[in-house]
């Protein structure tokens, strides 16, 4: 059953020893998970939606200095909205009840933490380094950053949450199109459809993307542990990537309430929220998602949410409270160990 | 990784060859595609939720003219509501330019095609025939009709589409528990839960089910293959339970704007509605879905819902539209073929 030929394919593209990835976790990783992993024989990434450039140089001079494996830097690639002073009001006015608990002033609330899409400057900063796989989510970027990052001979990844998404993914410049089952934590990919009723499970997903294009397919969504890598192979997929399993790994960054969510019952019910960015992703269900969401009309444009969720998140955190912490994760958090990510790559290896 | 010791454990209470069950799927089989199945080696089942007493029991005696074999009756076992009138009312004004359009006298419509509970009456009939397994959909009925059904030597599966509702089944009675993957056609058998938002993917749900009770799980939702039948019995379950796979079966009763649909690219596009019975079930997106819903706070509660739509669905299948007819199907339709159950169940088989 398992599709080895198109393993072998996705191995040479991505030049590791394992056709697994480790998920890119904006917030919850850097370059120490991303070093880790690649010297487990896996791909490690980094994720740099949240990087600054200047950090993501630095992020990525550690990466070098860390291991000579190839690796996935990773860019989300939305377009940056208007701020809309009407919607900003309408936001901070649905959050007025949680300000007032924590004694925040709205006035003094500043920008957002920003999430930033791959751009010229970025591009600039990946080809002092030229890794191996550029990966990107919210589809492609712009035609000639596409071809700047392949001209310096990296491999591109992108996220495809239904056929029709990887169709395009693959008619336009993804060397491999990693296959986003509903089931996975974090941002959802999709970039044709807003409809969330019309994405698919993994299970559906895998085969009919891996029927409908060419490339090899990488299974994400729901892959915890050895069994669900062999069974993700089993669906077609040449390779699979896995976040939520690495989130306690000691290498991650993911803090401490995030932690202690997935380690607890809470970790069980997940849902798939705007409130926190602006944009579909899957977490724990917290106070906020269930006061206010998950999905809600009143948050303003990616990334612009999460600018008046800081302020709260950080003082809740402060006091132990998970209750304004995007606690991203997908479905299946039962493979989160407390073990060197070396070990979890260990583990997962063996469902090949 | 193939939980091979679970695998005989389901094949020595079903009494079937292979671990494989044929979804029971209302409206579009009866005892012809039960008898086929059961024929090949794996389980065929009858859906009794739109039979009357007697019409269950001719079909209960084809099964037993047609084969020695195993073979499984499913139930639905809601609560039948109380019609109530203002409901009933602001339905039929939602589909009132739909009446208009195939010029049907709202006040002519009559009660509902019935989707009636398991009962006392249902469970007399069983007796005389002793089924091999009798399913349950909607949670379990109450405590002294599953002691009857056991009584009788009858082994009992009852869906769960949460960890949650798996440990209570495991709990109440059910001897092996039926994981319904959010992928899954049909009815939702949620029944501890509304929340849409909660349903889980059959790659998460599985293993944590098959965790969390002693008892084996069957897989179900997105599986179309013998790939499929191999990652879910990687993924830890004992058996599948397939459906979808087996709508264009030649002994299934499918419709005709049902069969059209599944081999048409629709097919790709499902999505869970209330709309067509009241309850959430997912099917092809069909006009009535795109335009009221697929979820609405208008229907009435299930069943009754069925009644206001049964002329329109009528109406348009007279002229070749599925507009208002429900396309039940899973969201991986790739599997379905116009080939004898048995040689279905054959290639099934394969990935065992």
């Amino acid at each position: 059953m398992p599709n080895r030929p198109a393993s072998q394919a996705l191995l040479r593209l991505l030049g590791s020893d394992l056709p697994i990835i480790q998920a890119p976790m904006a917030g919850a990783q850097a370059s120490a998970l991303a070093v880790a992993v690649a010297e487990s024989g896996a791909v490690g990434s980094l994720p740099c939606a949240m990087l600054t450039i200047e950090t993501m140089r630095k992020e990525l001079a550690a990466i070098r200095a860390g291991t000579n494996r190839p690796y996935n830097v990773n860019f989300f690639c939305h377009t940056q909205p208007s701020p809309s002073a009407p919607r900003e009001v309408a936001w901070r006015r649905a959050l007025a009840p949680y300000f007032g608990e924590y004694g925040i002033e709205p006035d003094t609330i500043g920008a957002a933490p920003t999430r930033a899409p791959f751009t010229a400057e970025a591009a600039d900063a990946l080809e002092e380094f030229q890794p191996g796989i550029v990966s990107f989510h919210f589809g492609l970027p712009a035609k000639e950053l596409i071809a700047r990052v392949k001209r310096r001979g990296s491999k591109i990844l992108a996220s495809a949450t239904t056929v029709d998404e990887a169709r395009w993914l693959a008619a336009n410049g993804a060397d491999a199109i990693i296959a986003q089952g509903a089931e996975a934590g974090g941002h959802r990919g999709m970039f044709m459809t807003t409809d969330l009723g019309a994405q698919v499970g993994t299970f559906a997903l895998v085969p009919q993307i891996a029927r409908a294009v060419r490339v090899p397919v990488i299974a994400a969504g729901g892959i915890a542990d050895a069994a669900g890598v062999a069974a993700a192979i089993a669906l077609g997929a040449a390779g699979v990537q896995v976040g939520t399993a690495y989130l306690l790994c000691h290498e991650a960054t993911t803090t401490a309430v995030h932690r202690a969510a997935l380690k607890s019952d809470a970790a069980r019910e997940t849902a798939i929220t705007n409130l926190f960015t602006g944009r579909p992703a899957r977490g724990i269900v917290n106070r906020l998602m269930r006061e206010l969401g998950p999905i809600s009309s009143l948050p303003p444009a990616f990334p612009l949410a999460a600018a008046a969720i800081a302020p709260l998140r950080a003082s809740a955190e402060a006091q132990g409270r998970a209750d304004f912490s995007p606690l991203w994760a997908g479905q299946n958090a039962s493979g989160c160990q407390e073990v060197p990510a070396a070990e979890l790559t260990r583990q997962l290896a063996e469902g090949l």
